[in-house]
């Protein structure tokens, strides 16, 4: 890629994101959007525009998230969301750091030596080089004494490291300890998720054989328990009847709107009852609703007896009267063999995996090797296709295979945007294929809560786009250009190894270009839930209902914005002494993205769930793992640089990271995976109301329609009660 | 060696073992000696003699210890002692299983077959060849269909092996779960060490700032703190005091001979005050102690005031009014910052190593890798010279190097004595040498209790035997011929490493039945501790309190003695196929160390720790690791025999063997380095006397000596008693 292409695909992204600002500054000040734009907001009962937000200064919401403080991120959107900013604030801090030493002076050192002019007359490369080259480190003559400067901006950007993702370590352990000394009542601080029971003794029941376990051990914090039950055949009546009180619902508001519009007696809808309502006897839709709902009622409440009485499962939920019980009972061995009675911190009610949770200790183990094994395997074939793609996708290599294409792609425009964008547009398209599996993959693990399998995601996903698309597109360069090279002169690997790290420089260059400005812009204006919404809006969604299951915004998606976030953490951090020029876009990708987000998670995502910073140690260890790879980077640079000597300077620095990784686990990992017991001990507000900690876990599905509040417990407890609770 | 040196090494074995054991029943009755072998029975309070143990029948004691059961054991010498004849018997188990597959099959189908005789006419092989060695894997020619037998004798060992130790691990788990939960008071199960505990912070003293933090997590369990402090100055002069004490009492009983003896009004002993009691003033010796001990009292109150006052560290026991709420507190994370208030389970008060609690969590991990560090350096230093000493040590390299030695070594009886014993003997003094290096080295790694730093040591001793002893003699002897070989013929060398492992095992033959005649005779007869403590008694002892110490037993050392019974387990393992005629010595082992030790357990030692059995999981693993060992060389044996396609029907082994131990690993470890709450919750046999509790575990030095028992909870609590219980 060329000095102009890599221009053009800078302006054409700056000028999409300028579009899609433009456009979000008019949309969002539309009444009819606030739906799509401020849903978090309207989900929490806030007024939408409380604060200005309607001015028409297009940077009013930049004021707005400049302006908002921690604390009213996690109001909004929970701790989860501040970790997240922690971070993003982290590296934005990092590169800036990095940045203020570098660039002044490691581009002058770089751009008054000559290596690349020297290469050029020499004949010695293929590759056509730009004024881009001549900022790098490669226009440093190799045993230049110049590279010292290289060689202690090195050391500058991991110190920078060091110091800020400590610091952003202590500030997060600090947030986890805060919301969970929160004085405010959270039903999983009081339960914890018992598996791995064994077989029930002769004569007892399951919930007595619990019972009466935990009441040996708690006798006077031990509330009572709650034994999970197999939800498979009742969710699929529950989901059948809602499906069907959506209809209801729906037929109803047709029915009303024809009143106003048609006849005022109106028109009753009709469906056919033959399969997809195509062919069959015609009926009253409403009436056969009706009946409908009512079947699946008492084929409903038949099934939540036949549930709770007869597909118990070997896991329950106990619940302690304290926090400080749950988190020391969580924390304990309770049987003396290990592989029974396995106790752990409760999700919460909202993320548990149900169909998870009866599986038992060594199938876990066994299912976590296999989900490895398999995880690994779609990692490394992955990278063959990415290979194949960013070699095969060069606007030459295209005339060659698709001839047809030739006559417009030689048109001048259209040439230097293909060449500009269609890498990196085939790299973000094959990305999107992958994250569904991934999850699939990390629940089949046995994992009993959705936080904790996208933490799994994420990390498998962090792995794969570090493997794939940073060392992969790389080595694929490289080793594409190398065949050629060696056909020519066999002599010139080496040379264009050390050169092949900066010639795919302006590729990441126009990669995090892409991805801010194109991806942050498109975040920011919600084009395409607007148009679903709308689209919805109009030609589908008669009731309130389904009006909200229309613009309802979902979560982050942590399992791929962090490896997103990490990757181009990871390339910048690997290119910001080979390329310092690189560190403003990755300043840019990180502020933006911060302004961004913020926005987002004050006024549109709604969390599904809260882990209390839990990702954050995962973040903190992939940092970290970054780090690692950019000091091994550029030790093998050094290396190429001739630079010998003075790059075993560079050997302590992987160990250090080591060592630092090692010392930062040993000092705050446990708090992230326990919950301590000093923070557990705070003062609640009120009195915790353990009839209604004990409610909020039982699933939706076997929770009674009527108001026969009883329905639940005395299913669960007929005999027990008797027995354990004397 | 040649055959007959064997059987001569084996008759003088044998020899004096009978010798030693005559020894033993005519000593043991004499009532003077009862002391020396039934001092376990007297600490019990028990009649030495009771049950017939005074009968002539030499065999008596073989009766007693066959009859007795593990309770007994567990009575009279602790869990540990119990859970090291599990050991014992698992061991032995093992081997007669083996062995009545294996001795059967093997040794017809290898002495009928003739490949000794071939390669000795071939003029193959340089060594030469005895009786022994047609009943070897080596006497089958490479690629012969009688392999498969052997390889099907692999498979048994291991496959009995994996069983027996199965059942072991389930036993002893439920040994250790009686003890834990047995009804008797154990103070260390009321109790958790408290480490790393932060700055005090301003206007609070040590005590109160624990007695607050822990009061605020439990605030019904918790009763009281007790802070460590820096003994080293009380300790010395409570040492120093206890010494002038039994002086005193030694003049007086010196004094009090002098009057039966000599004059009636008896001579009051003198000494000398000046250095070494040679030079200087000549006083009355009573009185000059008096003095001494009334000076001494004076200064330690004063010193134990300073000490509880002024020289309190971070770490303190913390006491609770139950074992469950003890023993879910030692597994709990209590801070935020893992790195402070850490929180174990407290060791008994007897085996508390006080210097360590201090030792900061970081310092304390940087500890154990330089220890493992210098540990490693040792365990591969020792053995350059242990290979030289086994490759000098043979008569003819003795008479080359000691040339004034030849008249007597040429003599036949003394040479054939020599040259079955001189290997085995250098080894053995050699390995006396180590194991105080590596306790002191485990306990310099901050461990805080001394069966801790034990099983440390033992893990250390462990590598060093078999790294050095086996590996490093097998390796030690092949080299030195195969450097001979390699002079005359460089080809045979292949041949030469297969014959290796069966040369040695002759060497290994005898080295087992040393240990076990020799070493077993010994352990049985005592003869050099009732030396010692006749000796003692006739011309040192004058008090009560002399003589007990003359003949107080000390405990088993399992330190040294569990590595060594490993090493000899590793090589009857490791040779059970290729050799089989070891087994039966290792069955001889094994079967009289259980008939020895049993009676060694309930008559003469008496343990000064207890740790309920978490030696075992250490034991388990190094038995599976032996077993991979031998795993390992059978492969690379079967690779020597031809054997080729067939040998990779032994690859799957090491790798069951690493999933059987994982699988133990999970399913029992953690309720050996915790207590399981299921265990602890049971009830005791009567209100447990907490104040009773607390007062165990104030260290003797800074116990008052008065009556004054306010004296050291003053000390310690004189600000805190107002602040903490209110």
């Amino acid at each position: 890629m060329d000095y102009t292409s890599f221009l053009t695909s800078l302006g054409t992204s700056f000028f999409i994101f300028v579009v899609l600002m433009l456009l979000f500054t008019w949309l969002s000040r539309k009444p009819g959007n606030s739906f799509v734009y401020y849903p978090n907001r309207i989900l929490k009962g806030l007024d939408p525009w409380e604060g200005g937000s309607r001015s028409r200064n297009p940077c009013a919401w930049i004021r707005e998230a400049l302006s908002s403080s921690e604390q009213d991120v996690i109001n909004m959107s929970g701790v989860d969301a501040a970790v997240y900013f922690v971070f993003l604030s982290t590296a934005l801090a990092i590169l800036v750091l990095s940045g203020l030493v570098l660039l002044p002076v490691l581009l002058p050192v770089a751009a008054t030596d000559d290596n690349v002019e020297i290469q050029k007359v020499k004949g010695n490369s293929s590759t056509s080089f730009s004024e881009i080259d001549k900022l790098l480190m490669g226009n440093v003559k190799g045993g230049s004494p110049r590279l010292w400067a290289f060689l202690i901006a090195t050391y500058w950007v991991s110190l920078v490291t060091y110091f800020l993702s400590w610091k952003a370590y202590v500030h997060v352990s600090g947030l986890r300890a805060n919301a969970l000394m929160s004085p405010e009542l959270k039903p999983e601080q009081f339960a914890v998720l018992v598996r791995d029971i064994p077989h029930v003794p002769e004569g007892q029941t399951r919930k007595e054989q619990v019972d009466s376990y935990f009441k040996s051990i708690y006798p006077e914090t031990f509330y009572r328990s709650m034994v999970v039950t197999n939800n498979k055949q009742v969710n699929k009546i529950y989901k059948e009847l809602e499906g069907y009180k959506k209809k209801h619902a729906h037929a109803e508001a047709v029915y009303n709107e024809s009143k106003k519009t048609g006849k005022p007696e109106g028109l009753r809808p009709t469906i056919r009852t033959g399969p997809l309502g195509i062919v069959g006897r015609k009926v009253d839709s409403i009436e056969h609703y009706n009946e409908k709902i009512k079947e699946l009622i008492q084929k409903l409440e038949a099934e939540q007896k036949v549930t709770l009485r007869e597909k118990q499962q070997p896991c329950a939920f106990a619940f302690f009267t304290n926090r400080v019980t749950a988190a020391s009972a969580a924390q304990s061995l309770h049987a003396q063999m290990v592989d029974t009675w396995t106790v752990m911190e409760a999700p919460e009610p909202r993320q548990i995996i149900w169909s998870n949770l009866k599986i038992k200790l060594f199938q876990r183990i066994i299912r976590q090797y296999v989900v490895c094994f398999i995880a690994a395997l779609t990692i490394l074939f992955y990278m063959i296709p990415i290979g194949f793609i960013s070699a095969l996708t060069t606007l030459d290599n295209l005339k060659k295979l698709l001839p047809f294409l030739k006559p417009i792609v030689n048109i001048v425009s259209v040439k230097t945007v293909l060449e500009a964008y269609l890498p990196q547009i085939a790299l973000i398209v094959f990305l999107a294929l992958l994250p569904k599996l991934l999850l699939a993959l990390s629940k089949a693990e046995g994992i009993p809560s959705v936080g904790h399998a996208v933490r799994a995601t994420s990390g498998k996903y962090f792995y794969f786009t570090i493997l794939n698309v940073f060392i992969g597109v790389t080595l694929g360069g490289t080793l594409f250009e190398t065949f050629k090279s060696i056909e020519k002169e066999p002599n010139s690997i080496v040379s264009l190894l050390a050169s092949s790290l900066p010639g795919n420089a302006t590729f990441f260059l126009t990669f995090v270009a892409l991805k801010f400005f194109v991806g942050y812009g498109l975040e920011l204006s919600r084009i395409v839930p607007l148009i679903i919404f709308h689209l919805k809006k109009k030609y589908l969604c008669k009731t309130e209902a389904e009006l909200k299951e229309a613009w309802f915004p979902g979560d982050f998606g942590y399992a791929t914005r962090i490896p997103g976030d990490m990757l181009v953490l990871t390339i910048v951090l690997c290119y910001s002494v080979i390329a310092p020029l690189i560190i403003p876009f990755g300043v840019v990708y990180f502020g933006l993205g911060w302004l961004v987000l913020r926005n987002q998670a004050l006024k549109v995502y709604a969390p599904s769930y809260e882990t209390n910073g839990r990702m954050w140690p995962h973040i903190h260890t992939r940092v970290i793992a970054a780090l690692i790879l950019y000091q091994v980077t550029m030790f093998g640079y050094f290396g190429v640089k001739k630079f010998s000597f003075s790059t075993l300077l560079l050997v302590p620095l992987p160990i250090v990271s080591l060592l630092f990784a090692f010392v930062c686990q040993k000092k705050f990992y446990r708090s992230f995976s326990d919950t301590a017991l000093e923070v557990a001990c705070r003062e609640l507000k009120e009195i915790p109301n353990m009839e209604r900690i004990y409610r909020s876990f039982i699933p939706p599905s076997l929770s009674s329609e009527k108001a026969d509040d009883d329905h639940f417990e005395d299913a669960l407890s007929q005999v027990s009660r008797v027995g354990s609770f004397a």
